[in-house]
C-alpha cells in the first residue's frame, strides 16, 4: 500500500480515521463511525484494511515516514552541524506538539500488544537513524569525542518532556525562549564558550 | 532546640525516629513504636516534642541543615568552579541515592499538610541558596551569561530523576560513569569545546 499508489478512497478513511483518532484516541472510535464520516461503505473499508488495527498501523507508517522525510531534509542541507541539529529539535518540538494526547496514550499505554510492539518498532527504527548521524558527526568532530551518541538520543527525548514541563514554561516570558534556552544548554552545557577567560560575553 | 543543647534522650529519640521513618515512612510509625524502639516513656517523648508532627519537622530541619552545610563547605573551596559544581552535583546524587523511598514518598505525597508546608519551604531555602550561588558565578563569567540559574537549578533537579532512571543506566556500565556523563553534558553540551575546529579530542 504505497503512499502514491492510494486511490481517492482510502485516502479519504486515512484522512478521516486520522482526524477522529487524533480528537478521540484509537478505543473510542469505531470502523462504523470511519465509514459514516468518510462517506464509504464498511465493503469499502475492508478492501482496504481488513481491520481497525491494520488502519492504526498504516497511519502509524505513514506518520512516522513524514517525520523521518522531514528529518532527513534536514540533515542533509549544507549547514553547519549545529544549525541541522537546532532545526531538527525545532522539528521535533512542533511534532511534539502538535500530537494529540488521547492519541499518544492509546498509542502508548492502551493499545492492543500488536499495536504497541509495532509503534515500538517504528520508533526504534526513528531512534536508529537518528543515533547514525550522531555518531557520523562524532567521526567528524561535529559533537565532543567524548560523549554517547546514545546518551544524545536520550536527553532528546527528555527534552521532549521538559518542553511539555509547566515547571519550566513558567520560566519564560514564550515557549520560543524556553526552547532557544534548552537548544543552546544542549550545544553549550552551562559554562561559558571560551576555556576559563572570565570575560562577559553578551 | 539547638543540636548542641540535646540531651542524650533527645538524640536518642531523634536518630530511633529517623531510622524508623526511613525505613518505613512517616504514617506506619506511632509514637509509642518510636518510645519503645528509643526505650524512653512517652513522658519523656512529649517533654522533647508536643506531637509527631514536631518530631518530623526537627528530623526534616536537621536533615536540610546538614545538607546545606556540606553544600556550602564544597562552595567555599578554593578551586575553580567547575570543581565545586562537579562535587555539588556528587553530593546531590549520594543524597538522592540515600533517600528513602518510603520516607519521601510520606513527606512529598502523604504527609499532612502542616509537614508537607514545612518541606516545601525548606527546599525552597535550600534552592534559593543555590540559586544566589549560580548567579554570582555569572556575574564572575564562570557561567554562560545567557542562561537562566532558575533553569540550572530545574535542570540540577532533572538529573537525579535521570540518575534514577533504568533507560539510561542501562546504557553504562558504573553509576560512576553515567554520573560522569550527566556532568560533563551539564558543563559543556555535546559540541566540542574548542569552537568549530573538527580536531578530534580524546
Amino acid at each position: 500500500m504505497e503512499q502514491n499508489s492510494r486511490s481517492p478512497k482510502q485516502r479519504q478513511i486515512v484522512s478521516t480515521a486520522r482526524a477522529l483518532f487524533w480528537k478521540f484516541g484509537i478505543r473510542r472510535v469505531s470502523v462504523e463511525e470511519i465509514c459514516t464520516e468518510a462517506g464509504v461503505s464498511k465493503m469499502t473499508f475492508y478492501k482496504y484494511f481488513s481491520n481497525k488495527n491494520e488502519l492504526v498501523k498504516f497511519i502509524l507508517e505513514e506518520i512516522t515516514a513524514e517525520s523521518i522525510s522531514k528529518y532527513r531534509r534536514i540533515m542533509n542541507q549544507k549547514v553547519p552541524f549545529p544549525e541541522k541539529v537546532k532545526q531538527s529539535i525545532q522539528l521535533k518540538i512542533e511534532q511534539t506538539e502538535a500530537l494529540s494526547q488521547e492519541f499518544f496514550e492509546d498509542i502508548h499505554k492502551k493499545a492492543e500488544p500488536e499495536i504497541k510492539e509495532f509503534f515500538h518498532q517504528k520508533i526504534q527504527e526513528s531512534l536508529r537513524l537518528i543515533l547514525h548521524d550522531y555518531t557520523a558527526a562524532q567521526k567528524t568532530g561535529d559533537i565532543r569525542s567524548d560523549i554517547k551518541p546514545e546518551f544524545i538520543v536520550y536527553f532528546l527525548n527528555k527534552m521532549m518532556e521538559m518542553v511539555k514541563d509547566e515547571e519550566l514554561s513558567r520560566l519564560y516570558s514564550s515557549p520560543q525562549d524556553m526552547i532557544l534556552e534548552l537548544t543552546r544548554f544542549f550545544f553549550y552545557g552551562i559554562l561559558p564558550r571560551k576555556d576559563k577567560k572570565r570575560t562577559k560575553h553578551v
